[in-house]
């Protein structure tokens, strides 16, 4: 595949969505709540929300609404803050062996590119247990099912600022050492302005010790407000003008990749994106930074 | 745990069920029809049914009205026909393979016991995908987690008619085996009397050839005019008549676990069923025979 691989078509809320987003909702509800009819209520209306679906959103824009569903019936506006910074906790105590496979490998660029890939594991929103180490280790050894590393490299020579769109807290600090393999640049990184699942905030920002070395811009949850929707003009423009744009996670990509510029650094994590990418379910994948 | 364990309280709907009825619905909505429009609308239809849910209701109860929604919305009285032939034909296959395991065995009775239970993973209404006969070598090495089969022994010696309640096409031909095990009874074998999901009905006791060697009685599918449903006074007291009832599944677990006679054959693949039984999920459970 590599260099040759068409990015999928643009990625539309399926069917298969339905079920997945009642799971999250309810997982989101438990997070939320103790209170059972509260969870209750929370399903019932994401429910009402699966009633009137227009297939013609991607998952993001729904995932969004669910969320707010959750947020406004159990009245807590973070349920996921314990997961984050539970996940920040993990992701920090690990550090310091992360740097050290960088140090040790023969292209530190490359394998910080793939530590960035793996720590996408760290979403609750898709996988529920993992083995953080051990999952490392395994994907170290694999090859991106979608490689654009080589074009990544090349590019990244010549760029003087590139946009940096995070994913989730604990994820953070694997951006971080990325981050710091990139050379000197101005980065700009792209974290969601109010909470929404394990998606990294300001807050996981300071946490995770990246309010030193990147400038900060805001993505909203789906509320007023909290920042630029992914799909806001003025927030494309901005992506445009970037010299790189390096997206994390499925949620970016699924709202993104039509903009055959960025690059998308993710894990295929649910059936919908690994068949719109062409590749098997847990493979990772650098795809994009097309038709600059 | 064994002969001192205390069977779980009845089990009603719970929060879990409910995304795991929208992943049934969407599962049965594509075996039935080709129709994006229809399989939409039976999500549409479910999620309906999700919002004025009632948790006093049994699994079963619920599910009876989701694959009602699925036939009628789709026009096909049986989306599982060709799952249920295929699975026939599988079950059937190994036939030979499964009594030369009992032949062999120190005890014949318990091994068809053992059979009859993992048969149960035939059952595309929870699990997707398996090699059967890995899966059946791995169980037979395992003992029940709960374990009632010295009182069962020792109270069909004494018995002279039995009843029997089906689980899953396929899975009859376990259950063939097991009761040929059973000895000279009069056994009554009870199928569905209209298809649901995967469900063992009339067709499928031919087609497994076990029409010569029972009586067949018929359980509703929720559709009236089908049988008796699982909670019918009349069909109670059958089963109240009855020298031993055995009873495949988690189904009919969910639907008859108060009645403490029942000996109840099961695999535990749910997490709500499994916290019921207080078992690991994927566990194999032989639980009630008591209260005689």
């Amino acid at each position: 595949m590599g260099r040759d691989h068409q990015r999928g078509e643009q990625v539309k809320v399926n069917l298969d969505c339905i079920p997945c987003f009642m799971r999250q909702a309810l997982e989101a509800a438990r997070k939320a709540t103790d209170d059972e009819k509260l969870q209750t209520e929370v399903l019932r209306e994401v429910s009402t929300l699966m009633i009137g679906l227009s297939y013609s959103h991607t998952p993001p824009e729904i995932a969004h609404k669910v969320h707010a569903i959750v947020r406004d019936v159990t009245d807590n506006p973070d349920p996921y803050r314990q997961v984050k910074d539970a996940d920040n906790r993990l992701a920090l105590g690990m550090c310091p062996w992360l740097k050290e496979l960088v140090e040790k490998s023969d292209d530190r660029l490359h394998t910080a590119v793939k530590l960035a890939a793996v720590g996408n594991i760290i979403d609750y929103g898709v996988i529920h247990e993992f083995d953080v180490k051990e999952t490392i280790n395994k994907v170290l050894d694999k090859e991106f099912a979608v490689d654009r590393y080589a074009e990544f490299r090349e590019e990244l020579s010549d760029a003087g600022n590139i946009m940096y769109l995070a994913d989730n807290a604990g994820e953070l600090v694997f951006d971080k050492v990325l981050i710091e393999e990139l050379g000197d640049k101005d980065i700009t990184l792209v974290v969601k302005g109010a909470p929404i699942i394990n998606d990294a905030t300001l807050e996981d920002v300071k946490s995770c010790g990246l309010e030193d070395i990147v400038n900060v811009e805001l993505m909203g949850n789906g509320t007023p407000g909290t920042g630029y929707e992914r799909t806001d003009p003025e927030f494309i423009s901005k992506l445009k003008d970037a010299d790189i744009v390096l997206s994390k996670g499925q949620g970016n990509y699924e709202g993104l990749n039509s903009e055959n510029h960025i690059y998308f650094l993710l894990m295929a994590k649910c059936e919908l994106i690994a068949r719109n990418l062409g590749v098997e379910r847990g493979s990772i994948v650098f795809c994009g930074g097309e038709g600059r």
